[in-house]
């Protein structure tokens, strides 16, 4: 990508790049050229590796914007990690796609310019953090049903399943480069949490059960394996890619997703099983946290109506579906198309039930933790829900090629839960 | 892609074309800026698609080159169906990566351009298509190692187990507009064959049997798709794409594989499953032609010959390779990557099934049959040629879970030539 045009727009010179975008200009309430005193200027951050500003006009507390724009390395490690800002290119990309696709789902795009790695959206300014919410042990009533239609319908449209050949292939064509992004999930999801490796999170007690249990799991370890060579080499839709409870924001009446940086083709499974496995690491934290049984009781309950939403919502859109790279009409009789629908979804469910496992380990090894878990601080307390967790991790491994259903997979994390006594 | 540079080659332009190519001149063994009448020039064609000409140096017939170019049309229908010669690309990109991968087994490139469609390659004047070779019962000692050997070289060297993850997706990038190509594949392999399609081919007898016995058999059509969505979502490795009996070129000590304008990254069974169907195909034909039995054993002793030397080449790659995406230093023990490589090869062999399940169908009931039964003059004698070849198909398929090793691959051909008489 030419630097040509590209500058970090710091605090100084943001208010004149933004007075430029008559779209900006507008959302603000302001008028062209405003002065920089019009507005006013929170960093907010993001997960640690863009710049991220809420811009608000000064008079009119009701008109803000998000600002984010990445910077050609780490924001918070700083130069001396450089990351390529094509980063962002593939959140503008799939951002604006899901736009077309859900809008009612994801903040709305004000400006997008990949030139200078800026997006400038919707500032959701009464909604949280899903992940905060969750901590804090609140109940959100619509937000499992937004996830289950947001991944049913970004899948489904992405897929060879809804489009023709040729335009899943340009589609494909404009995020198989995410390349740093991908190798980050492959390391740090699929490789680093399973054997020795600096980066990963250490506390002694989980440590020393993660050499004896996890190491030492050879079918564990060829099982994940498995799923890292599905996250390389399937390219069943345009996923998320980092679909977990910190990119969604909630409040009681709806819910947006966020943070599409990591977008690129892969294996269907791979969001559902992310998303899973955080309210299931959300759901272990609530044996500590303020939440408890009650809490935990509403965790799983979701569970079932993120899958069967998305499994109910992507069936519908594949039954309008006209014509596409897969399907062909005469190919299939109806009971043929029926009996391929129940093995796509049995398939998907243990696949995404593998994902899920691997995403169990990696947030609780790796060197990203959940919040949710990691700051519990006594060091005893918390090893023992990290423990919980692992376990959880291989059972739901060790256990999917038996789940016939998402209550399979629920009544799979009560019947360990049940063992312990925390 | 720009026409502004691009001219079609005709037999007028061509020679002071390749008279300002410095390393052509130098093949040809002729000065710079040659007169017309020092080269004879022979339209020899190849797959329909592409004009191909072999040049000759007049005072010096051991002076040879071939020169293949793309018109933006099918070559033997004309400019009524419209095909983007973009596809000399892919052609041109792979020819040059295996060139660096297996130069003793494929052309050498003299001169390529992507501008002008146009790849001029070695002349290989000592050597035939080894499908009329096959036609005519000739056997070749040296070619199903040769072709295991292409196979293991270069699915391992662009797969995930020898590459690094960003190389990788560099390279993926050069493939995956190669749109126009995998739709061919993706109608003409795996959907048309298997329905009332217009484009399929018909002899009355074969015709009837398909009606009852394929297009009503639920499992195998559900099975082909199952491998269809392997072919449009897997990107396991840089694929030869159509690695058929027609696209290798033998004598007696060697073996060249030639027509890679279908390259892209797919599912590593595909090349293997294809080439294994062509020789099925040729042994039944078998049945009619001169080689009889004897030939008929001559070529199934080659099946295991190709999954050996293949399973056997990739393997001594796959340990002797540095990191890759997949694997790191001290992930895996020596017993862990020993049943990973075990368990790989059996899901491969019976992966390469199922795609040679669908390619003796597509040649026997799709558009592009191949001349080793498709030539037999006798409609009912060829028929059961067809049904023969089509209850292969639905055999292989069918049996594949049960396949431990190429000898059961085989074993399990031998056992349906047993119950025919033919």
């Amino acid at each position: 990508m030419s630097d040509d045009n590209y500058y970090i727009l710091d605090l100084d010179k943001l208010p004149a790049y933004l007075g430029e975008l008559p779209s900006v200009v507008e959302a603000l309430g302001l008028s062209a050229g405003f002065a920089s005193d019009a507005i006013t200027i929170d960093e907010i951050g993001d997960g640690n590796v863009n710049y991220v500003y809420r811009v608000t006009n000064a008079s009119d507390a009701s008109k803000q914007v998000i600002v984010k724009q990445a910077v050609p390395y780490f924001r918070l490690v700083g130069e001396a990690w450089p990351l390529s800002r094509d980063r962002m290119n593939y959140e503008i990309r799939a951002l604006n796609l899901y736009n077309d696709i859900v809008p009612d789902l994801v903040p709305g795009v004000f400006h997008a310019d990949e030139a200078m790695s800026t997006l400038i959206m919707e500032c959701l300014s009464e909604h949280i953090i899903l992940r905060i919410g969750m901590i804090d042990a609140i109940t959100y009533p619509t937000a499992a049903e937004a996830i289950g239609k947001f991944m049913a319908e970004t899948l489904f449209a992405t897929s060879a399943w809804a489009m023709p050949s040729e335009a899943r292939r340009d589609l494909m064509a404009q995020f198989v480069k995410n390349d740093e992004l991908c190798k980050l999930t492959e390391e740090f999801i699929f490789t680093f949490p399973y054997m020795e490796h600096e980066s990963n999170y250490s506390n002694p007690a989980t440590d020393e059960w993660v050499r004896e249990n996890i190491h030492t799991d050879s079918r564990y370890k060829l099982d994940v394996l498995g799923f890292k060579d599905l996250f390389v080499a399937k390219t069943d839709a345009l996923l998320h890619g980092d679909l977990h409870t910190g990119s969604l924001m909630v409040n009681q009446d709806d819910t947006y997703v966020i943070d599409m940086e990591f977008a690129f083709f892969g294996p269907f499974g791979f969001d559902i099983g992310k998303i899973i496995s955080n309210f299931l690491l959300a759901c272990t934290a609530h044996y500590e946290r303020a939440g408890g049984q009650e809490y935990r009781e509403w965790i799983l309950a979701q569970i079932p109506v993120i899958w069967n939403t998305f499994e109910q919502r992507f069936i519908e859109l594949w039954d309008a579906a006209a014509e596409s790279t897969m399907l062909t009409a005469g190919l299939l009789t109806p009971d043929e198309f029926a009996t391929l629908k129940s093995e796509f979804m049995l398939d998907l469910l243990r696949e995404s039930a593998g994902f899920c496992a691997c995403s169990m380990a990696r947030r609780t090894v790796g060197i990203a933790g959940v919040a949710d878990v990691r700051d519990i601080e006594d060091p005893a307390r918390r090893s023992e829900l990290e423990v919980l967790n692992l376990r959880l991790s291989k059972h739901i491994m060790a256990e999917r090629h038996t789940m016939s259903s998402i209550d399979d997979l629920v009544a799979s994390v009560r019947s360990l839960y049940a063992t312990i006594n925390l």
